[in-house]
């Protein structure tokens, strides 16, 4: 694209989109993207290619306007992935995104790296049923192996007796059944890869959910630094088995022996969005500057920070209002305030803890 | 603009308006510009009207789709102001637009405030060069009192036999002669007011030029808490005295008898880029909130930084380079590196100092 400058390609056109359409926006590089929705907040900021992801001749049109491809979800249909590789880098690879589509995939990669997890079953068939409760006991949860988020594709089970109807309301699709694990809270590690190998990990995050959607991070988490270095390593671990490029983020829960992975978001992550006010390298540009085969930058922390999610109509007050010292608020210019849909967020800057 | 939400109009569409679109997008307001540059860097992340300033059916139509207008460089076309004030509010207003577009009326108005300039003189005539000369001694600087900036419209002028020729190379444009003022360097202050009167003030910052263009801004001053409280208080009273909505660069020298405006700008200023790595709210997005008529948010900083200005084929290098802890690059899109040309700008940031 000699004369244009480099250009990034992202499928999908929500926040995450936008978010990082800014991020390359700071450091020269311009952004289109692909999506199937007329509403895309990333529109704002970066040139549409509004088509359906199966569009093969729209996929070529995009793939031919940019340097490199990325995506904002990880439901990125494989074909719709394939067809892009076939013409631009597509980063993170196929593998990250084939793993983290898949529950069971996901799982059987962690296990298979040495990595914790809860335990676990796979659900195909209705006589799947009995060994999976023999694994895991109760309470656990049902869960659709492919497109579930937010809480989305879920059962929570509490006895045997209300599996197989569980089952049955998830229209029998394959799932994977999951024990509940004793954890103390969840963390979540949001870390980069370079072409060249390089890994850059932001400290460890404590987030609490409301509703299965998260509602709060806290940077850093209160955690021992033996247990936040554990927790580095093992993102660290992930991101080199999966010979991954870009940013990834890894849900964790601490528990009294140890930390088990949760799931892996092969992109940008919720929970790394506070790292755009208390770090010098957000985790939007850390994303781009690896798909773009740009060196990483520090993933160092400047300030503690705690990020809160404006959800639905809770977002409408923040525009316009006074912000007290060390808040700064982010609204993504989505105009319909549906319940539970993420709107904007807000961080709260403090001075660097020490450690 | 119901259904669309919030939109600001910018004109010109240079670096300063591209980060100006950046900050309000961070906010969830869309940024519509207007320049007569094909080349515009803004046009990458805002929707642009290519027109002339003096096409006011362009000017209609680009008031009628935006809720507020500011402007990203202060020789704006008295004209262009006006149509544009006639339909929605133009922010800063007229009369900070007229003083800052004059050597001799910003002067002027800085001394009737009581605030201290160099000495100087009004040359619009021959016969005005003796009494000038002999207002402000030798050397002397003398400046066309509109259209000049980074060094140009300026001659300097060591003996009074230099005089008349300077000014005939300046093609007898009205100027002012401004006597040289012995400083032992050169601050600014940044600082905004809202439409509801609040002032909220960067801290004061030293500026190091080469060939009359910033190069580096040192990030706080290293000065008396009593004289940075000088130049905060100096910058409030200007802003209260214009009745000024949005942020100002007020330009220091600082001396041993005092502080001294060397000049005003009226808009977003160079010496305030730091604040987008080390503040909670740059400078960016405090223009955007006071212009939409928003509260303002903190200017508190977080971190001691350092800007340098990448310019001409310096800046070239720097795409894809490894960054320090600390380094923050930002990159204007800008495909053609002309000599002396604002390509991005290189922040580096330390822990805040005491005070």
């Amino acid at each position: 694209m000699s004369g244009r400058g480099p250009v990034l390609g992202i499928l999908g056109g929500g926040q995450l989109c936008r978010m990082l359409a800014l991020a390359a926006a700071k450091i020269g590089i311009k952004t289109e993207f692909l999506s199937d929705d007329p509403q895309s907040p990333a529109a704002d900021v970066a040139l549409f290619h509004h088509a359906r992801y199966e569009d093969e001749a729209a996929l070529a049109r995009f793939a031919a306007r940019v340097d490199a491809v990325t995506y904002e979800f990880e439901n990125v249909p494989a074909r719709t992935a394939e067809v892009l590789a076939g013409l631009k880098p597509v980063r993170p690879g196929p593998r990250a995104l084939a793993i983290a589509q898949d529950r069971w995939d996901e799982k059987s990669f962690l296990r298979g790296l040495g990595v914790g997890t809860a335990p676990y079953a796979n659900v195909e068939r209705d006589a799947d049923l009995a060994a999976a409760a023999a694994a895991t006991g109760f309470p656990a949860v049902l869960k659709t192996r492919r497109m579930g988020y937010d809480g989305k594709g879920q059962r929570i089970v509490r006895t045997r007796s209300d599996l197989d109807p569980a089952w049955a309301e998830l229209k029998k699709a394959p799932c994977i059944l999951e024990g509940f694990v004793p954890f103390t809270r969840e963390l979540s590690v949001v870390a980069a890869r370079g072409l060249d190998g390089q890994i850059a990990a932001y400290d460890p995050v404590e987030n609490r959910h409301e509703n299965h959607i998260l509602k709060t991070t806290i940077a850093p988490a209160l955690m021992t630094p033996d247990r936040a270095r554990d927790a580095v390593a093992l993102a660290g671990r992930i991101l080199e088995a999966l010979d991954y490029v870009g940013v990834i983020g890894v849900e964790l829960f601490d528990t009294p022996s140890g930390l088990l992975v949760n799931e892996l978001a092969p992109r940008v992550h919720n929970s790394g969005h506070w790292t755009m006010d208390a770090c010098t390298i957000s985790q939007f540009e850390q994303h781009v500057r690896a798909v773009m085969g740009w060196s990483l930058g520090s993933p160092e922390r400047q300030s503690d920070a705690v990020m809160i999610n404006l959800l639905g109509e809770e977002a409408l007050g923040w525009a316009g209002r006074p912000l007290k010292p060390g808040q700064s608020l982010h609204l993504y210019g989505k105009t319909e305030a549906r319940a539970g849909r993420k709107m904007g967020h807000l961080t709260t800057l403090s001075p660097k803890s020490v450690g």
